[in-house]
């Protein structure tokens, strides 16, 4: 997407210096700053860090990440049980996404298909940017079936903006391309929609009011940063009209995990009768659980996210200290809204209701081989 | 209350200096700064900046300020056209607790009994020290009617903790003594039953996560802090039995306006089934009103609160950037929560149902006159 008149993703192969890269999300909205991934003990930490984050990213950069496993400096060629474990690692670098298994498994998959260790190399980073140009391609289609949701509601309310309300970041920062929550509003506002965009900070690590702040400014969006807890009183008031937000992992049966805080905001929208609607690709929905509260983990993060605020001060990024120092804290990064709370899912093959009949009718074809 | 060995409250009358007297909470939990009033300008700077705050705090600071106009440098004496705006000035500091209102109106009507200005400056003392005993005793009948409620959660769960949610800080630094919220919490911790307290850290100034935190630790109540967004998730997970709010305007009919984000956690525990109270005086009643939603006015604050975070860095309170340079932000401070999904108030009279009958019943004699 732009930034700045530059077209820029979250993550890329660069292939003069053959080198996976990706923006260190850490330092938004303050400075841009670049990273290579060189090793997969560098990728894990990308991911584990928060360099890159939102499930659709996670999923590429695992992904990417067999392709850096097999080129790593000190790479076992073709050690197969080597192989295997830097994936598991891989894999369990977060536990709330399910992008990351996936991706990994699916390079995975191709990279055991070859028998050298040169077309091994090959199938993981073809098939790695594959799965990103997919990624791409989906956000785009949910940009295009969400596109339809909100023109209905301006033409509902003409005269005035179309008020969505997001939670953290499903951005294109999240993803590759468009993003998955933000995908139907590039769409409206560049088909000349008016909107207007309530952010949540999302603590503790406000991604809304870093990263999904910073992504609309830099397309020209207008949006309105809030605090979580802020959400419930403008709905009260009629100003918002949508609620649109990401997801990790989203059961077959319509239990949706997002960051810490959805549930809340699902809530309020079903109290103020407000459409609530879940934007995701195929590879976010994990076929096999049926009830999210008790089986998607929740991970559990370091409390000092929650007692120190990271921020720019004097043009440098430092923390400062909220709480007491002895006071302990808590850090749930998830949350799962039940099906029962969601309006619908917006997905690269269109909108759909939120129950396992519309879903897996939805995704058919996934089910032939079970 | 407690404060590493010594006696303090939030506010007081200095005999020796004949000065009122504020902890500056502002710095609070990292440094505790003393500020002296001595002009009804200070008194509506502290308001209004939130060096004090917190409905009965407020209301106490508003008496108080009564007595500050009459002896504050290049006081107008027995001019009353000057003392009335001044009074009003005070009135208007900020908009959303009743009790600032209620509080200068009660010692303005005592001043204007007197005849001279000596007389007039001793009932403006002596009502608002008279307004910070009743207050404070309010709030230890506040807890003696909340503990029997913690006290059937614990004998329900025996073996375990009492697990109680609370936001913003409704304790003695809103208060005068014991606060509103966590009177019931003290008077169950000193009474020996084993409990548990949830903060909110309460964006954006962080009322649960500095003030709330810093009382409950200072007292020795075991507390974890967590974002505003975590409380839904714990719910959904039963490690919340209680929520236990303050308010800054309630009306007769039982809506609660009170800290932004509080209407969430009362659809979160109405959702999981957990009960929901709100503590508060018979000051924090708004007896006029009965559409919360619609009657209450609702402060919006300096958006800079939202896109900046003060906090503790280098033994220094500084503020770090969270947003764009040019990202908006809007920042209203209250909601409204309606009284369906309110379990009862906990008074100074007892506990009573979230309802016109139950609440104009316990308070009958105030309606003798109407």
């Amino acid at each position: 997407m732009n930034v700045d008149g530059k077209e820029m993703r979250p993550i890329w192969f660069d292939p003069d210096t053959e080198t996976v890269r990706v923006i260190d999300q850490r330092w938004l909205p303050h400075e841009l700053i670049i990273k290579d991934l060189t090793h997969v003990d560098e990728v894990i930490h990308a991911i584990r860090e928060m360099v890159v984050r939102g499930a659709p990213l996670i999923g590429a950069t695992g992904a990417l990440g067999v392709y850096v496993i097999l080129v790593q400096k000190g790479n076992r060629g073709m050690d197969d049980a080597w192989f295997s474990s830097q994936c598991d690692d891989l894999k369990n670098a977060r536990p709330t996404a399910t992008n990351l298994r996936w991706g990994v498994n699916r390079v995975q998959a191709k990279v055991m298909e070859k028998t050298s260790h040169e077309t091994r190399i090959q199938a993981a980073l073809d098939e790695s940017l594959a799965i990103m140009e997919e990624e791409a391609d989906n956000c785009r289609k949910i940009g295009t079936h969400g596109l339809e949701l909100i023109r209905e509601t301006a033409d509902r309310n003409p005269g005035r903006p179309v008020n969505i309300l997001t939670h953290c970041n499903a951005g294109w920062l999240a993803c590759i391309e468009y993003g998955t929550a933000t995908a139907p509003i590039y769409a409206a506002h560049d088909a000349g929609i008016p909107v207007h965009v309530w952010v949540d900070e999302t603590r503790p690590l406000n991604q809304g009011a870093r990263l999904t702040a910073w992504e609309l400014g830099k397309h020209g969006v207008p949006h309105t940063v809030i605090t979580d807890n802020a959400g419930g009183h403008l709905m009260q008031h009629g100003r918002v009209d949508l609620v649109i937000v990401g997801t990790d992992r989203t059961t077959r049966t319509g239990d949706v995990a997002n960051k810490i805080g959805t549930y809340l905001k699902a809530l309020a929208a079903r109290d103020n009768d407000i459409p609530f609607y879940v934007a995701l690709p195929a590879s976010t929905f994990d076929w096999d659980l049926t009830d999210g509260i008790r089986e998607i983990p929740i991970e559990e993060r370091d409390p000092d996210e929650i007692r120190y605020v990271r921020g720019w001060h004097d043009d440098a990024m430092i923390q400062v200290r909220i709480t007491p120092m002895d006071s302990p804290a808590a850090n749930h990064a998830f949350d799962v809204t039940p099906a029962r709370l969601v309006t619908g899912f917006i997905t690269e093959r269109g909108v759909c209701d939120a129950s396992e009949s519309a879903i897996t009718a939805l995704y058919a074809d996934r089910f032939k081989n079970d």
